[in-house]
């Protein structure tokens, strides 16, 4: 039985203690949110599921000797998440995350990674960092296709995913519902975002093939409906914005190019299916289409908890998904 | 600099040598052909290639102390390859071969497994079968792919390939040509042997996900075409063969199924076009389209190159395509 302590209880951190909650091999001890709202409070007391797991604000309020992983989905960039990291290394336990920069964190800051690492070798854990995209998608499947190759000159990919079903927050940060001006004025000032990862896989790769980076370029534009559209409720104009379509560009020293293209967006009315694509020119070429695309959401947490096994019998330090075996591990039920 | 032997002078041995003549950092020092023909000789007597490497007939014509790689591209079946794998490692040799049934040889012939890996840790070296399939598609592939689900109810996937580029020796051994009378004469003889590997991807699936499995069934169906067809300038008439449809349906104990199927043809007129599709049916759905398929013949001289430092550097024993990283090795150049 392994004792696993969930920290945050938002929609990932919800559906993950769910999937745990139906195996017989892992035990929730403990969830922690900051939130006030949720002190002295149960996860069945939000979640349809027969298991009481208490709530707490502060990583003070748990006794963590039994406690082997820490599974932390509460935040994406490296920087809001590192203090937290520390916290929970010094508490000797195992971490395994989705913040997508902690994916390869060594991508966005050496130092940070640098520090994590040797945190990590100092308390004999593991760290990781999983997820769908970055972790799997635009990085993972793409080496593992690679195998197949003689050469490589060129790989282009795209996910295609639909934002209906999300939440505010998610809808904000892609910029659904504003003008085009707005949208131009929002990226600016980092409202929105995009996807967060592009650096981390295009890095994940670099390292698998020995390829050198020399430049990486990233763009952000407004996905524009041409009818009026419906989302969450809320009527979006003709003309406005209903997703970002985020792009990369990587160049390496040895003239080999990758470009990534991610919409995502409401695929309301006409606009496209969702789907995941990867081209790989070389010797072979080789065309892969996933429709739909893999899910966000559920595909995400099934890393997390194929990965959990993996990560607690892993070597000690910070580490990424090339580290790890191949084998999956749930599927003995 | 690594030194190699590549054992089998046919279609795939050629084309690997080929390969790994453009390389710097390997060294093919010698190959070995049992054809009487190739006494004497140099590689470039037959392919057009700047290196001039001698072929022999016999091991005990090379001086292995600087080989660190024999490279087999013999044979198929174990029976055939044991004895060949047996002299080699006590060469003290690595070995990487394409052997199908060696790419998991538990799931053919546990007792040859078991001497092999024994026989190699004493040795200190690996042994490893590779290859696009089995080795990749219907197993490594779904492996890694089934890394993003929670749960997994059953697996389909079909590998369309294209057999108009083949010699004799693989349009006979998929039938082609045949009346259905003589088709169905020779699976029972074996003269038609359809897919070898089912066995193999079916048992390393198994292995990852650990499920036990109750009952393999493989099938051999003929491909019929229903117009005249030229085939390599032989003349096929409408009603005859014109390739092997090889299923295999396996039964898990937790009532999960997997089904294979593979049909190899002469993709003429209205034939359809090649592929490789999977489908996991499960938390969530995925469906993945490949099109046109990983060649086999590319693509497994790719299996071989890419995982040549991976097996180098590998711990001793009889090893399969899951213990090896994730890793792809030869894109840096």
């Amino acid at each position: 039985m392994t004792n696993i302590v969930v920290v945050g209880f938002g929609a990932m951190g919800t559906k993950t203690i769910e999937e745990l909650n139906k195996k017989e091999t892992v035990h929730v001890k403990a969830v922690i949110d900051t939130n006030p709202m949720y002190k002295g409070k149960f996860t069945n007391d939000y979640i349809k599921d027969n298991k009481q797991i208490p709530i707490y604000n502060s990583l003070e309020d748990i006794e963590w000797k039994d406690v082997e992983l820490a599974i932390v989905t509460s935040a994406s960039f490296l920087i809001q998440i590192e203090p937290l990291l520390v916290e929970l290394a010094n508490k000797e336990v195992n971490i395994l995350t989705i913040a997508e920069e902690m994916s390869y964190p060594e991508a966005t800051n050496k130092e940070i990674a640098d520090k994590l690492n040797k945190l990590a070798l100092n308390k004999n854990i593991t760290i990781l960092g999983t997820g769908i995209n970055p972790g799997f998608i635009l990085d993972l499947f793409i080496i593992v296709l690679s195998n197949t190759c003689l050469n490589i000159n060129e790989i282009k990919a795209t996910r295609v995913n639909d934002l209906s079903e999300f939440g505010t927050t998610v809808l904000r940060s892609q910029g659904v519902g504003l003008s085009v001006k707005e949208f131009e004025e929002d990226v600016r000032s980092k409202k929105v975002v995009g996807h967060v990862g592009f650096a981390q896989s295009i890095h994940l790769i670099a390292k698998a093939f020995k390829w050198e980076l020399i430049r990486l370029k990233e763009e952000k534009e407004p996905i524009i409906t041409n009818e009026k559209v419906t989302v969450q409720g809320e009527i979006i104009d003709k003309g406005n914005v209903i997703g970002c379509n985020h792009k990369a560009v990587a160049h390496f020293k040895n003239n080999k190019v990758i470009t990534f293209e991610h919409p995502q967006q409401v695929c309301a009315n006409n606009y496209p299916e969702t789907k995941d694509e990867v081209e790989i020119q070389g010797v072979p070429n080789i065309k892969v289409k996933i429709e739909p695309e893999i899910p966000g959401g559920i595909g995400t947490v099934a890393m997390i908890i194929n990965m959990i096994p993996l990560i607690i019998e892993s070597q000690a330090g910070l580490i990424n998904i090339l580290d790890l075996p191949r084998l999956p591990s749930i599927f003995n039920e």
